[in-house]
């Protein structure tokens, strides 16, 4: 072992995969798309095969104190779906795999299967493997997702071209508004458990948080539509954080504007309530699932009727950076915070 | 949440996988295969995509006392080529996700890649894909692998037949025997810390547990003599446990001999050292990762020259129960006890 220690929150999740990726090269004729988007592709013959996986740890990415099990099924696999869709393609099957300590019963983890299997139900996959194991604290999933893809449909990180249309579904920042109501009510319930969680004003966003839908009603109404995204990506850790992947891997700019950006009415009045700018939740809060698109002027006409798809700005030259124009018409640079949990 | 409370340790890994089985069915044409084989088999046209994913847990599955960080890199990608050896099948692309709590630096998960890329190496697969995260406590890996098999070469647990020879490959019981060893200079060198660990006349053993092989020799050479095994699994929980997933799948009985397994002369002197009986940890150890399959007749004769294929009993009518006959020529009931990481 090398005497030299450097933590890995010096690095960040995406500069320790950058290193660790270093040294690999792919050697199988099979392997059309390695590590670097949101999910592997794999040369079947007439089509792709779409691999992506994803893994959850208790106390990191959720807290059984205000997640319900079930929910929590239905999430790990909405989040991998998720990746599966970013891709353009259809998700097929799932694998789960749980550690788990003896805290849970065998009713608990019926309860995790009951959302395991709602998810499976709602996004059409079959789970076909998995690997259950004990585990010295907490609770850890994993979940592998397959899918496929025509080659023709295919949108990758790296497709985005100048004067491309920037497009996401949905609305944004509400997932993480929803965590803060979440871990503030928490801390009431602690200080006194007499206390009832007062949840019904944020029912939506708190819901964003805790059961995410995968966007695959997009995905099929997109090919209905005959359009293909040059460049997609899921927003899983937030807007500017994406933004920041596809400028990289397609070597462009981005242009946002904040006016743009959707975002729900409760997640814009329970910012103000929480004193949390809307706009920072959605640029870096991450966790809402929606697709990040970049599609051609032309397509973009196809989709302006479309009440869920929205157009947040253009692709620039690269040298033009990547940059918010807000409310108040200033331009600023955008950051590529996203979500670190080493730092977090 | 239902009042009742069943501990998992109850029902046993199989158990919970059955009881959390029951509930789901495969929708999609394209799944052939789903959960209960060692790994899950995807239609993709001309061929069939294997899937198989295992997670290992510190303190569960290994002890990063004795067990070097190269070593559970390669570790981990070999357990997960094992399983799609055991279909008979060729390993392709592998995901491999890392949960880290702030014990570790770059430089230890550096020395973990330097072993996943050795395996990659060895094994011929791509590393395509992953996920990076911190964990609260402890060290968890998630591995996923993706194959390929011609579809008439595919070998399942279920085609066992009655009168086919029952055929593993390597030798046995060594992994766990290695076990032994290592937990034996763990407890001396607690006790004392200027004791060095005296391994040396163990190191056979000890590498079949820090640094198993996947056979996927015995593949290639199976499809070079022409051999498609009626059945195949991979020796992870014990040869017993195997036998009886087999017995159960094929609705077959099993019929071996204590004098036939193969047992190496090391892992006999070790267990008459730490008073452990060699065919015991045969039978009941696991994490051998050699493979265990049933032949026809005809393909024995063609596999008689092979040197680390032996032979060990006879496939015989369900009714007749898994049984082996001792080396005392006593016939005893084999138990499916396997590795319940539940109730160790």
């Amino acid at each position: 072992m090398s005497e030299k220690r450097t933590e890995i929150g010096q690095l960040g999740e995406f500069g320790l995969i950058d290193k660790l990726s270093e040294g690999f090269s792919n050697t199988n004729s099979e392997t059309a798309l390695g590590i670097g988007d949101d999910a592997a592709l794999i040369d079947s013959g007439d089509h792709y095969t779409v691999l992506s996986t994803d893994m959850l740890l208790e106390g990191i990415h959720f807290d059984l104190s205000f997640m319900p099990l079930q929910h929590l099924g239905y999430k790990a696999v909405a989040v991998n779906v998720s990746d599966i869709a970013a891709m353009n393609a259809v998700p097929k099957q799932i694998t789960v795999s749980l550690g788990l300590s003896n805290r849970f019963s065998v009713e608990a983890v019926e309860e995790l299967y009951k959302g395991v299997r709602a998810a499976c139900d709602s996004f059409k996959v079959d789970l076909v493997g998995g690997d259950t194991t004990s585990s010295g604290s907490g609770l850890v999933i994993s979940v592998t997702a397959v899918g496929v893809a025509d080659k023709s449909l295919i949108s990758k990180r790296s497709g985005a071209q100048i004067d491309d249309v920037i497009c996401v579904t949905g609305d944004l920042g509400g997932a993480y508004m929803g965590l803060q109501v979440l871990e503030r009510e928490k801390q009431v319930f602690m200080a006194n458990p007499n206390m009832t969680p007062q949840l019904e004003k944020y029912d939506y966003i708190v819901q964003r948080q805790l059961r995410p839908e995968a966007r695959m009603d997009i995905i099929h109404e997109l090919k209905d539509l005959k359009v293909v995204p040059s460049a997609m990506i899921d927003v899983s850790d937030g807007l500017a954080s994406e933004l920041f992947h596809i400028s990289k891997q397609s070597q462009v700019g981005m242009k946002i504007y904040e006016d743009k950006l959707p975002i729900d009415k409760q997640t814009y009045d329970t910012g103000y309530e929480l004193n949390i700018d809307a706009t920072t939740a959605t640029l870096n809060g991450g966790e809402d699932y929606e697709l990040l698109f970049t599609v051609s002027k032309a397509d973009m006409e196809k989709l302006k009727k479309h009440p869920d798809i929205h157009f947040i700005g253009y692709v620039q030259e690269q040298s033009a950076g990547n940059i918010m124009i807000t409310k108040g018409e200033r331009e600023v640079a955008l950051q590529a915070q996203g979500w670190n949990h080493f730092n977090n």
